[in-house]
């Protein structure tokens, strides 16, 4: 059991009533007082995740920013934690950059990312002063540099290239590899940093890259620097140019399960530095200052999702479905990504895992399965199921499917509880609706 | 081209400017109207489809329901026409029951589905007096009876049966095979018959099997049907239960490109009642009332996606990505399922596919790809694509994924355009938050 439970927010216990207790708060409190299925999020977690990567980073190297990718999840409350520690922050859509803007946080630190940024939202962050467009493309260029100028505004600007390095991981999250939908390909970036340059209203910082996600060997982020590293000496001093900034992205590999490695920020950092020192070094290249951009890694562990046991099932196989009200539309990772999940029942820590069970959601599809052949002790309906290092990509991929409501979420602060986001209701369901 | 327009709704064609003409109206025109990504829908093919279903079923067999399954898409516009060509309906949740009931629908044309309804969804239904509630399973059963006693209300049901039958689809899709998580085994099936046969608050009149999505071939059904009626021979009787009605589910399968077989709905009605009537005889049972229950079948081809052509880049491979303002958040099943599609640039229908482009979606992920190595006419910035065969599962697993706002849907009736659903706004993504 013990082991599953450092899978969950920093500081969860167990309290005399053998219930898991997350923030300070009895769970099974939390999800008879809000229902079920319900998501929490811990702020300390997200505080002391902000510190270590911002710790670990700065030490090494004093000229580090850590800008958080709100793809993960965003929610306003988040917002406050992340400016109050100091992060940036990523955005990648319009929407994006309302809630960063809603939320007061400070859009000089805001990256906007995208493959494929509209006028509207280029206009749209132009008229904000976000700190840095990250050019994903020639065509994008071309459509910055003439807004820009027909607005009267300078715009900071990294370009985003594509290393075409493989860092092992799913193919649906692999970013930066050859022929990615991402970024310019090296002979692009040549031309590109080249034309850029030459562009009074854009201000060409430097270089951003991000190979992938859930990476967990720290070779692939050295491979990647070193192409983008020698591409930079090659363009150094053409019309110019010099790296500024480094943007390395994210990817950092976060524990799903007890089987999985844990990965220690300190082992990012500590692989990171002394090569870019040493390949600055080598190529006669002044030390950019350098951009990381964790999402999951910060968010991913502070989240945890709630679910009632409803009805079980021995199936021929022989299964044992453990059915909850909840499912592909609040996770859809297992489904998209072929996800692994653990789960307690948040109700009897005490007792032994035990059982091998299947725990399936309640949407009408055959894949609408959480996790598959896990052990728990012997579950019965009304059981509370929880599950942890939900905090990223499952909300921000939550849908309706089945006509079902999305979830609430509790945030949990320093021993208090707050509901930042209601439950859906079925009318909700129809509102944007004209007949 | 035309191998592609038979792809579109009934009596899509393209006019004098080349433009593509859907219910009458001129794509192009709606999309500059409405903006992108839209939605549309045309509603005479899907009340041709509903036409169809039920002639082709009905001719053969008078007693014969066609219910369509609404999980594939749902509106209030749709319910009224389902409600106008007299079909019944399947609904999975309380939201979809509420969205029938709010539409005026009639509830005892009503089939509640599902492998893990809430104790407040069936008591939602039994209130609602649905028509049938199908019973997934034997703590289902214990619960509904539980719940009709109650309240005083006798329910009619038909009981769930995993037929263990390999239908040869993607294995998320696959719903009746042996270990599924949905229905009754074979054996358990035999206890519930016996045991709801005892119950007065229960009316069983009969059973229901589904055994998965994109079926083209009969061979399936057809062993499914002896599966069950073998069970029900054995069955016959038993504390006076006989077959009254039998539903198989849907299933059936639609083209999604000019490469997919397009099989006919009279074909496995043709296959499905000299099987259904001699298996009947031979087993010496009474022909039971039918009920199919086409969902994507009835809808896919009503539905049409339109996007914008924003970025084009040629990346290494060679791979040109053709980008487009929607993608994973609009239509996840490319993601999700491998499924493919066709495309057409709907305001230059007269020029030839010449080019091989992968349509690439606007999301922040690799995977977000909607067409992959697709022939169109060469593609500039502000093309407008139109995507067809979407009107299944595409808006109902809709997220907001990257803080993007779901789309608008126009309603295509009589030569009349109607916005039906409006395009959500930044505002509306923080509609349930609390702070």
């Amino acid at each position: 059991m013990n082991n599953k439970i450092s899978l969950f927010p920093q500081g969860t216990t167990v309290n005399s009533h053998h219930h898991l207790v997350i923030g300070g708060q009895d769970v099974t409190e939390l999800a008879d007082k809000y229902g079920t299925p319900l998501y929490l999020f811990d702020e300390l977690t997200i505080r002391n995740r902000c510190r270590e990567f911002k710790a670990e980073f700065g030490k090494r190297y004093a000229n580090t920013v850590v800008a958080y990718a709100s793809k993960a999840f965003l929610h306003k409350a988040l917002l406050h934690v992340l400016r109050e520690e100091e992060l940036w922050l990523d955005v990648v859509s319009g929407g994006e950059l309302f809630l960063a803007e809603t939320a007061g946080f400070p859009l000089q630190n805001v990256y906007f990312h995208g493959n494929n940024k509209s006028a509207d939202e280029l206009e749209y962050a132009l008229k904000c002063h976000v700190g840095r467009v990250v050019v994903d493309g020639m065509d994008e260029l071309h459509a910055l540099a003439n807004l820009a100028q027909s607005q009267g505004i300078t715009q900071e600007i990294l370009l985003r290239v594509t290393p075409g390095v493989d860092p092992h991981t799913h193919s649906h999250i692999i970013t930066g590899a050859v022929g990615s939908k991402f970024g310019f390909s090296l002979a692009d970036a040549r031309e590109a940093i080249t034309y850029a340059m030459t562009l009074p209203c854009l201000k060409l910082k430097g270089i951003h890259f991000h190979i992938g996600s859930l990476i967990y060997e720290a070779e692939a982020y050295l491979e990647a620097l070193d192409v983008v590293l020698e591409l930079v000496s090659k363009m150094q001093g053409v019309n110019s140019f010099s790296l500024l900034e480094l943007n390395i992205g994210g990817g950092f590999a976060v524990p799903y399960t007890s089987h999985d490695q844990n990965v220690e920020v300190s082992y990012y950092a500590e692989a990171l530095f002394p090569h870019l020192m040493q390949k600055c070094a080598s190529l006669h290249l002044e030390l950019p200052k350098l951009t990381i951009e964790p999402g999951r890694s910060l968010i991913a562990q502070a989240g945890v999702a709630l679910y009632r046991v409803g009805y079980i099932k021995d199936a021929e196989g022989p299964v044992r479905y453990v059915m909850v009200d909840g499912g592909m539309a609040d996770n859809i990772r297992p489904s998209l990504y072929d996800a692994r999940y653990e789960a307690v029942l948040a109700n009897r820590m005490n007792e032994a895992d035990s059982e091998k069970v299947t725990i399936a959601g309640r949407f009408c599809e055959s894949g609408d399965k959480l996790i598959n052949n896990i052990y728990l002790p012997p579950v019965a309906g009304g059981d509370l199921l929880a599950v942890p290092v939900c905090g990223a990509y499952c909300l921000p991929l939550a849908s309706n499917y089945n006509a079902t409501v999305k979830a609430p979420i509790v945030w949990l602060s320093s021993g208090n509880e707050q509901l930042i986001r209601r439950r859906e209701t079925y009318q909700d369901l129809t509102l944007c609706d004209l007949i």
